[in-house]
């Protein structure tokens, strides 16, 4: 039996057992037919399609998990191109028929993913809130009173029902992950290029993202990788560099007192407060920061002239069928016409100014955790007053995209009384994608809070997040670059950090190297010896501060491999041999502090 | 006696030899005074003040050239302000006088410069010709009949004509280089964002830069250097990470056939041809690149939205002060108002698109090097057909702000027959400012054409700009790693490139380590052997790649610093001493190609 949540890890588990795609797809029928909320898809994969793709699959790759993504069936945002699916952005005039996959579809289905339908979303992707489609509100999982956020509003659904193993989202303002928090779920929001828009019908094209709804933070992760990547179609695609996070004891960024704005909502205030407190407990250094830069750069896209890219992607469908629009969402488009190009410019120049303030609050911390969003509606009150409540969503989300932030929205738990659950976002300087994934994870996995609607689910350990290897580079040094030793400051002006005090094992000798200034010993493995090891600092340094300090070591020393007590080799200072003959041994000591101390300053 | 043209290693020279800066002021006002060109300056510093500035640097530091530009005279253009001195911008109703000097002007006037005057423009540096201003064109130096070019005509003809040392301009479509190609001068145009633009009156505000007009490469490089630096005031100040570009053979593309155009100029169309020649004959390779992109996005900056920022920049002014702005500049500001904030964003969105097209470009090339502009005119010709002739001088320029790049403008040589100048550009990747400047400056001193209007003036030796020290860091390499041996990949997959083959000196013998795979070699330095050196090959890698191949080699193996037959002293593969016992030594082959060779396959 298929779990309730078709995570990646659990469905290519039920492969290896020996489960057919086929009956995979025949389950999703099932549910599809099943499912109590009439507004999640648009338009579905005819069934016979969808056992055709099951069979095709088979037929293509017969080994179960061959591919990346074999079998795994995903639901895609009715404003992303799927061949055979009309595109409609939920404005069933502006339908077409795509002659091909968007970029991203093709990547994963190339992969072997299986698209089970095109979902509903607040109209031309303009809304957090999920009630702006002709379509009908698809409904939180949790309480159908309750909006279930949008504008990916079906995907999240999709999703978090056990109709698909994850889905894509578009995110402007937050549409990838607001609806992650109303439904338990994981929100993978990539940095603004580096997965292709090829295909995708534009907000605001300067900002726009596909996103990823997942049950796990390894399964999002896997998924973006398999969609990223350059494509020189998309003018905003571009080249990505990851960027490196500490490994270890990260310094978060949570909200001051006078930033924090939850409009009332005190269970998720509380849930906000708990993730923190977890944060703390897994080592991090939490730094309230200013978030005002944030905020003001964040009321710029709907408060601006970046409404006016709403407009440049609809503005003859407009002008001919103004008709067809959801009324709210032909108000916020035709907004934008007060806009000129000078309005244009000037808010260029906010934003520019805006995002040197936020650098100032970048330099406290390496990266933020937010409210994903600060408070929920019902549809009724969020079809009561559909602009003001539909911007409290948008609080914390609405700069990531402006401020080319990496984002990753995760579960925060749930409320005591309405048993609606909230979420948390990590958001990371542009191209933090990987590194904020292993403290997502973790923040997620020790909330014990199930996945999408089944709050029993336990997260499979297949999809853990392996801890980033550091970007740093390790270096065993053993004399005067200890701590406090001279030439220390070499390891510590370029940034870099003390690991761990550590022993080698029983085979090296240390020597001290007569006429070096400052004093240095030579360490020679001799494998023949047995002594006691000798004590060492191991060091992390970012690459390039490596090759240089490397390129700055002075004959006879270099660096080679040195094999510690727990039997790991690590790179480090070693001596080369003509350099003893003469020397005096001092391995006895047990380390060049030991005997620094013992030998006192003329040493 | 000062020498005609006033760069800074002569002037510095004079101070050394006992000149004080009062004398060189004297020299200024009298220079000024006789000058025949009126147009020049809008408002000079007064000569008694002038003369204050000398004696009030002398009692600041008192000491010859002990800041770093002791005494330097320089002019500034009158778009950025110096306190003391009104700002016009060539618009005499715009008039303000400003509180405080520019972040440049206040940086350079630390370093001990004096400012002497403030240049005239086309008015609100709208141009590129300098006939836009109601104070007069400044006129080349070498044919009153022809243009200075703009907009920064005065600071150019001011250096040109040794009134000042350097000057500051600004440069939006091409205002830092035209001037410097019609007046034999650099031009030196930093990457956007390197130098603030605070207390600076904005052209086009995000592509906005100001620049240097200098005698030498080395002048205009060292000037910037004092300049530039992180400013939060300015929206647009970036945190520069200097970008390197190959020492020694680099890629220069050249216009392609189809996009050459000068306009019927054969004489700056040979002295380009010439240049290319002379690139050549440093190393360069040639490689013909495909401008269409480049120039379609040089199009955009006046046939665009772009030009929206120049209205934003006076809109307040020239609603009240129409009639007082030059015709051609208030027709092209008057032309924004066409535009709406939709035309702004797919002005950016072409713009994106076309940045795209040249990544491609840049794939095949280090850097560009382009006529600065491609013909010139008179003041006449220019005067009959402002906007057409305008953009002429634009061609090759528009494009660099736009899409990020740093450009050096250097002097190309003169015509036969109406000894008028013409200049190229090399025109590199953002940020790399410095590592443009070596073959810049090597091309500029072998062209022998002087400085400014001193066509025999030598360039001193004292401001030669030494080559880069390379980024790529150094290894030698002994066994498997050489070329077409099977670990050379790990070398050639990351950026790597062998420098060149040589030799350890005669210190060195060579062990074949028994069990390795592939095989490898152990080289170690025995100082009390005198052999005849071992065969190695020197590569170069990038730091971070370097710093990822020491962390893979194992032991026995590491990296210390190997001495070459020359004596150097190089970072390379040493073997810890344990690992030879019991090893072949085959010091006697001279190197490991000559013992895989001899040993045959089996080795």
């Amino acid at each position: 039996m298929l779990p309730t949540i078709l995570d990646l890890a659990s469905l290519r588990q039920a492969y290896t057992a020996g489960l057919s795609p086929l009956k995979v797809m025949e389950e999703i029928i099932a549910r599809c037919r099943a499912s109590d909320d009439p507004a999640i898809f648009i338009t579905t994969t005819p069934e016979d399609e969808l056992r055709a793709a099951a069979r095709e699959l088979v037929e293509r790759a017969p080994e179960p998990n061959s591919l990346p993504l074999w079998g795994i069936p995903f639901a895609v945002k009715d404003n992303i191109d799927v061949a055979g699916l009309p595109t409609t952005a939920a404005c069933p005039a502006f339908s077409y028929h795509p002659q091909a996959d968007a970029t991203t579809v093709a990547r994963l289905r190339a992969a072997g993913a299986i698209v089970i339908g095109k979902t509903n979303l607040d109209q031309f992707a303009t809304g957090l809130n999920g009630t702006r489609s002709p379509h009908g509100a698809p409904r939180s999982v949790f309480n159908s009173n309750y909006v279930s956020g949008g504008s990916s509003s079906g995907s999240a659904v999709a999703v978090a029902s056990g109709l698909a193993s994850f889905s894509l989202g578009t995110d402007t303002a937050g549409s990838g992950r607001v609806p992650a928090a109303f439904n338990n779920l994981v929100g993978i929001k990539p940095t603004p290029g580096l997965v292709p828009n090829v295909g995708v019908v534009p907000a605001c094209r300067s900002v726009d993202v596909v996103t990823i709804f997942a049950a796990t933070v390894g399964d999002g992760i896997a998924i973006r990788r398999i969609m990223e990547g350059y494509d020189t179609r998309d003018p905003f695609s571009r080249q990505a560099v990851p960027a490196s996070l500490p490994s270890t004891g990260p310094r978060i960024g949570i909200l001051g007192g006078a930033e924090r704005e939850f409009y009332g909502n005190k269970d998720v205030e509380a849930l906000y407060d708990a993730a923190i407190e977890r944060a703390r407990s897994f080592g991090a250094v939490i730094v309230p920061f200013d978030y005002a830069p944030f905020r003001l750069a964040a009321e710029l896209l709907y408060n601006g002239p970046w409404v006016a890219e709403r407009l440049a992607a609809v503005k003859e469908f407009l002008a001919t069928n103004g008709g067809d629009f959801d009324p709210t969402v032909r108000a916020i488009i035709e907004g934008a016409k007060a806009y000129d190009a000078v309005d244009a410019f000037e808010g260029r120049y906010k934003l520019e100014a805006l995002r040197q303030k936020t650098k100032a609050e970048w330099e406290k911390v390496d990266f933020l955790m937010l409210p994903t969003s600060p408070t929920t509606y019902t549809v009724k009150e969020m079809q009561a007053d559909p602009i003001v409540k539909n911007s409290h969503f948008g609080r914390y989300t609405n700069f990531a995209n402006l401020l080319d932030c990496a984002a990753i929205a995760i579960p925060a738990g749930f409320d005591a009384n309405d048993h609606l659950p909230a979420g948390v976002m990590l958001v990371g300087p542009a191209f933090t994608d990987d590194a904020l994934a292993p403290f997502a994870d973790a923040m997620h996995r020790a909330l014990n809070a199930g996945m999408g609607k089944d709050r029993k689910a336990v997260l499979p350990e297949a999809s853990r997040v392996a801890p980033m290897a550091d970007e740093f580079v390790p270096i065993v040094v053993v004399g005067a670059h200890l701590t406090d030793m001279p030439l220390n400051h070499e390891l510590t002006r370029p940034g870099g950090y003390r690991v761990k005090t550590a022993r080698t094992d029983g085979s090296y000798r240390l020597f001290a190297l007569p006429g070096t200034i400052p004093p240095k010993p030579g360490l020679v493995r001799d494998p023949g010896f047995a002594g006691n090891g000798v004590e060492v600092e191991v060091w992390a340094l970012p690459p390039a501060a490596f090759a240089r300090f490397v390129q700055n070591i002075p004959a006879p020393l270099g660096v080679g491999k040195i094999t510690l007590d727990d039997g790991t080799c690590v790179t480090g200072f070693l001596c080369e041999v003509h350099a003893i003959t003469g020397a005096r041994e001092i391995t006895e000591f047990g380390g060049w502090r030991n005997y620094i101390r013992a030998a006192g300053p003329a040493a």
